[in-house]
Order: C-alpha cells, then structure tokens, then sequence
C-alpha cells in the first residue's frame, strides 16, 4: 500500500486522515503532529479559558485513542522540517532526532499563526497569542497563578470577542481595543455595534480606532499605550489580530503561494507538485460566490478540505465546493453570523448590490420570549440574485441556522425573489409563516423595483 | 379597474389581497370574511387557550385596520353562499340580508373544517372543535366558567399536541387518546415516541391504538367510551382528529374537486373556471417532491398560494412552486420537525428509499448545554438523492432551522452526498465542523455504499 503522509493534526490532517481510512480501510496513513494535541477544537480555546469547558481534553474532537483505533499512526510532538518532493522524503523532528520519512503522497496542513502587529513589547510576560493548545495552557496557568484583575484584548475580531466574554466570564475587567471605527469588522457596521452593545452592557469596555503602538512591561504591570496617548494599565494582554498562513514548510518543496501568501492549491487541493496536496489553514481557499481564491482560515473549511483532500490522494476526483464565507460568533447572549457578500465585497467584484436592512421578530410575537432581529440582505440589482446575508440575534433566536437557510439558497445561486417559494418549517413558538430569512427577501424584492421604478 | 373579491380572510385570502394592493395599489380589493377576525393566526389558538398568549386580540397577523390601511375593504361577518361563474356574481349574506357582488376576478380562500369522527355524542356539552376563532371562544368560556380538572384529549396529531400542552399549562389533567399505535403519526414512530416520552414526563395520560366509540355526558360528566371499555372519566373533551377542505361553495359555481377532495387548481393557482383562483387549506397542494397533488392544509402553504393568486389575479404568471411537506411542532421542550418524504412515502411515489437514523449532540459537548438530537434522513438509493429528513430535539437545539436547511437542500434537488459542501455555520456553543444536518448526511453515504458492497 502507498504510504499516506499528513503533516499536521488539526482539523484538516485528520479529516484527511480519516477520510482515507474510510474509503480504503488497508490504507497507511501517518500524521506528523507537531504537539501532543491531535485534532483539538482550536475553536473551543476560549470556553476552556472562560471556564465553561473546564476539562481541556474535551476540547479534542476525538482522543489520539479514537484516530488510532482507525488505523491511523500518530506521531505526536513530531515536527517536520522540509520536504525534498523529488525523491518523496520528509524530515521529521522529534526529541534531539532527525529522520528521513518517505512519502508516497503527501498532505500539508501546517495550519496558520498568530499574526503580529506591529506593536513593541508583545514578547513581555502577561502578553499572549492564543492559537494552540500550548498557548491556552500558558495563558490558564498565568491566570490561575496571577489571578489578574484586570485585562486588555487587542482585537476586536471573532477571537478577541469571545476572549473578552471569556475573561469577563472570570470576573476579569476587560479593555477590549479594535483599530477599527467598529469591532466585529468581518460584518456591517450596523451589526458590529449591536455587538459592541452586547460587550458594553455586560461591563466591557470597548475602545475603537486608536491604533495601539507598544506594550511597556514595569514590575509585573503592563501598560497598553495607543498612538493617541489613550493608555490602559492592565494586568495581562490578548493579541488577537488575526492569522496568516503557516508556509514555511512548503516553500521547502518549491510550492508557490497564492492568495494572502497562502499556499497554491487548485480545487482538487493539490499543489500543482506532483503527490503534494494541501488543505487547511495554509491554504487559499476557492470562494464560490468571486469564483476565485481568498485567504479566509476557518474550522469548517479545513474540515472540508481535507476530506476533498483525503479522497483525492487516493486517486480520487472530488472538488472543494467553495466557501461562502459563513461565520457565526456567540458573544455573551447575542449571536451574530454571514455567509455570501456584503455589499462592499459584492461591489469590489463587480456585482451591482443592494442592501436591505430589517428588524424581525424571530416568532410570533404573541408566545412568549419573541426577541428582535435585525437582518442585512445583499442582492444583484441587475440578476436579482442573491449576494449574501448577515443577522444578529438573541442567542435564542436561532441567528446561526438562518443564516444557513441563506447559505444553502447561496450555493444554488438563488434569486433573492425565489426564497419566498422555500417551503420552511413555522410554528409560532419558533418563526412565522414567513420566515424572517423570506421576510428579508420580500423586502429585498420591494425595495429594489422600488428603485428602478424610480430610475 | 377591475374588482377583486376574495372569499376568506385568513391566511390566504389575506395574502392575495395584500399581494394585490402590493403590487398594484389602485385595484379594487373586496374580502368577505366569515366572521369578525381577518387574518388571525389558527396555528396560535392552543396558546392562546394555554394562558401563554392571554390577549386573544394578538393572535391577529395583522388588525382589521392594518389590512384596511392598505385600501382593502373587509366585509366582516359577510358570508359567501354561492356563485355565478358565467354571470360573475356572488351572493353574501350578512345580518338577515342577502346581496349580489359583482366581481371581475375571484379568489375562493374558504379555508377547511375540523374533521367530525366517526364518533357519537360530538354535540355534547363540554365537547371541542378548534379551528376558528369562536371555537376558541368557546373552549375558553368554558375553561373560565367550568374550571374544569381533568380533559380528554382525541387525536395526536399537531393541535391534539399542543392542546395536551395547553391545557396542562392551565394545571388541567389531561388524556391524550390516539387510534394509532403512537402519537404524532405524521413522523416516523420512532419521533413520535420522543414525543410521547416528554408528554408522559409533564404528567400527560396517553393512550394508543384504542379507537374511541362514543362520549357520553351525565350531568356535565363526560365519559369517552372505547371499542375495548377503556373508558375515561372527563370534564370536557377537545376533538382534534384533522381538517377537511370547504367546498361547498366552490361546487355552486361548478369548480372540480381533486386530491384529498379539495378544490382543483393548477399552479398558477386557478380553478379551470374563467376568472377563479383558489388558494389554502380549501385546495390541493402540488406536493414538490412528488410532482402531484396532495391534500396538506398548512399556514406556510396558504400564504404561499394566497401570495401566488394574488399575483395572476392581476395578469402575473407565478407559479406556486410547491409544497415540501416542511412542519414543525412544539410539545413543551421538545421540538419535532419533518421535511420532504418519508421511507413509506418514498417507496410508495416510487423510489427506493433508505432511511438512517443517529443521535447526535446540537453543539461541542464541551460547551455547556449541548443535547442530543435525533435524525432520521432519506434518500434514493440508486440516484443517491436528498429525499426527506426528521428531527426531534429540546427546544434550544434548533431542529426547526435546522430542518430548513434540509428543506432548501431538497428544494433544489440535492444529492444527499452534496450536503456536506454546503458552507454552514459553526460555533462550538451553536453547531459543530460538520452540522448535525451534515453528519447525518454522511451517515447515509456510509450506509448506503456499504448496502451496495454488501448486494
């Protein structure tokens, strides 16, 4: 049997990993994992912060025990250091030792990094990335032994969010700082200050547009300074400002990068080098809606990819089918999502969008517990096909599997006047007999031959 | 311009004539409604019954002022007794009096009655239909004037569901009696019994596969009387046994009747008869997945088809683009859902269906909060096509969306295989990598690749 070789154990690798041994039970496969933490849900480091997880080994998607009882070798706190893709070698790190592991077909999923700003003093003590497993524990122990009073998140994205609720979730005071006008800048403003709301209502302070400049570290007291002069003493700093790609690896192998410096892969997520394939964080991704590749890291996403991945080298001819960009965060009682574009993403490539914008109950206001929610809705003026959704809601209002409805009508490139005809389920506990997703619609239709009535 | 009647002010009705003044706000608008509540929400009644929605005045979409203010006239208390297709005339009675309406184009919006049982004794005092707004009137006037300890319940379906609800909400005592051997026999059995677990844990008497014969009433003591003496003691009954479609008056203007005894249309929704539409639970439903009519009265329907008249009653061509058979109902924590085609169902249009079920969390079981949810889905074994799903789970698990995500699949004809390309949302405190819709989906491949190695 050819050996199947993955680098890295997260989401991608062991979706491969899995799906190879799904398909072809006789399979060799081996991943090189670099530390002792195969497959963890690197999505759950914030609830095992805040406590709500406290076990950090339920934060494993499945134990080392489960993916080896499907036959899959592990070799944990392994790192590899090159590949020579001629003669199919891998050098493989572990202990002091060096070894030359050969390869019949190789998958890359090193995942991505910490991005760093550019910020002096991110290397003081009480200053943390929050990536993988190592860097929880470090910022678990510097809590549990520190006990900090008060904290500075820098990064006002979906991770700095859920660490702002995570801390605050300890008693911790949180500073949130975002550089941005508005936090949550992977959505419309509108929403992003429904969250900031959400943020300020549960005692965070929230800082927007100062650019923070250094962090100066005196006597176990850090202080945040901002370009402006706006400076928070704290006790310990989040640096949440994104992540880039980790390639370093495969630019050993002479594999080319595309969009965002991530790795180039075609929608076979092969490499274009001969039995290299590539999935995950490290690679650009094909966005089904710009029909082209962005760099957009995402858990779903590398699940998907390196399952596409793992039938592919076993001579498979499966396609990613693209992302669509959906997102969901949980920041303390509000939920707020996307899939598709947002007007100014649909404009940059060309569409001629329309937004809308609605707030709706999520049921029947006349059963209890009826919450408002506000729905953004992006269409194509000129097709009338529909671009892409956002909404933010009560946890309650079941925010996240609405924007489904919208992502499942996205991939089938649906005209925004068709979602009218999906028959979706009502009960007045639960939605209307138009469902907000369809109310979001009509008034979509209205308004845009509103404007060419006009025009 | 031309005048509109509309005969009905529910669902329906409402929504052609509100599709009509959207679309074209100088027609002339007519609905007669039978009685003095337009576009009140029947699917609301049990919780308005239940205390949960006290002000009955809600239960209302829209107000009678509301439906006005966009130039609708609204005859109440006006009721259609019969119609002259070649003359174009309808004859309305109203207080003691009779008048002919001339109309250029009509839309028959009559709605359905509650199916009468082969039951006798249904004319007793302190025995309930509910359909309408004086049935829950008078459920509700005995409720305060009786007080009433104990009810008998007759059907499991939807409303016999909520009612059992509702009226243990009130502290009442309640039977659930169903001739079938489990409730709610519109799912799967193995869905209903989840549900006749939670009725059974809120203290619900349920009694399967016993046909009741007769009730008797002995001084405001009803006795429900069965085919095999499992007689129950009651205060009052509430018969919730289905709905039958209104056609009488559709049948003095020569209209054909189709599936189910309905109203035949077609999917522009008219009636063969120059100048009639008809529209909700008094017509067939073109079932989507099935490519025929069926008879299948529901809310989302009505709406849908109201809105489809409304637009040809002016000229449009719309089509109604059928029914998947999507619902959902509440019984106190739990949600049960079902969309698309059952396994018996399948077989019997014709497939060759294989039906999976698993049990799988909401959300990250590390993330406090996560349930287990149940999911049956169906799929065509040779063409590997999506044809239905169920689902049943506590009320937090948003099976109700989540079988949305299935109804848009199935909407567009999706391979089962394919839904695990769909971009869905992920959360670890909402969803996992993979949605339960996904692993579900993945689950039936597995099956059915392993049933075909096997043959």
């Amino acid at each position: 049997m050819p050996h199947m070789l993955i680098i890295g154990g997260s989401d991608a690798g062991i979706s491969a990993a899995l799906r190879i041994k799904e398909l072809d039970a006789r399979a060799e496969v081996t991943v090189v994992v670099a530390d002792a933490f195969p497959n963890f849900s690197i999505c759950g480091l914030p609830f095992y912060l805040s406590g709500e997880a406290p076990n950090w080994r339920n934060l494993a998607h499945r134990s080392a025990e489960e993916i080896e009882s499907h036959g899959i070798r592990l070799l944990l706190s392994h790192r590899a250091k090159s590949i020579d893709a001629r003669a199919k070698i891998v050098e493989i790190a572990s202990g002091g030792g060096l070894n030359r592991v050969a390869y019949d077909r190789l998958l890359i999923a090193t995942g991505a990094e910490s991005a760093r700003p550019p910020i002096l003093g991110l290397d003081a003590p009480g200053v943390f990335f929050l990536r993988w497993m190592g860097d929880s524990f470090a910022v678990k122990q510097f809590l549990d032994q520190t006990k900090p009073r008060r904290a500075v998140v820098i990064g006002g994205g979906y991770i700095g969010l859920e660490m702002a609720d995570a801390l605050t979730h300890r008693q911790i005071e949180v500073t949130l700082m975002e550089f941005a006008p508005e936090v949550l800048t992977t959505l419309d403003p509108e929403l992003g200050a429904r969250i900031r709301e959400e943020l300020l209502s549960k005692g965070v302070h929230v800082i927007n547009g100062q650019a923070v400049q250094s962090i100066e570290s005196k006597q176990g007291l850090l202080t945040v300074q901002t370009a402006t002069g706006n400076n928070q003493e704290t006790d310990m700093v989040i640096v949440a400002a994104g992540a880039k790609p980790a390639t370093a690896l495969a630019r050993t192998a002479g594999i080319g990068l595309g969009a965002g410096g991530a790795i180039r892969v075609d929608r076979t997520m092969a490499t274009g080098i001969a039995d290299i394939w590539a999935a995950g964080d490290c690679v650009e991704t094909w966005h089904r809606m710009l029909a082209a590749n962005v760099y957009m890291p995402l858990g779903t996403t590398a699940h998907k990819q390196g399952r596409v991945a793992g039938e592919n080298m076993l001579g498979g001819r499966r396609e990613f089918q693209g992302s669509l960009g959906t997102q969901v965060v949980k920041v303390f009682d509000q939920v707020a999502a996307r899939t598709g574009l947002r007007d100014k993403e649909a404009l940059a490539a060309g569409f001629d969008p329309l937004t809308v914008a609605l707030t709706v109950w999520d049921h029947k206001v006349y059963y209890p517990g009826a919450k408002e929610t506000y729905i953004r809705i992006t269409g194509d003026r000129p097709s009338g096909r529909l671009l892409g959704a956002q909404m933010v809601g009560h946890r309650a209002t079941e925010v996240s599997k609405r924007i489904d409805i919208f992502a499942a009508a996205l991939y089938h490139q649906m005209q925004v006047d068709a979602l009218a005809d999906l028959d979706l389920s009502y009960t007045p506990p639960l939605s209307s007999p138009w469902d907000p997703v369809q109310m979001a619609a009509m008034q979509w239709v209205l308004a845009v031959n509103k404007k060419s009535e006009r025009n």
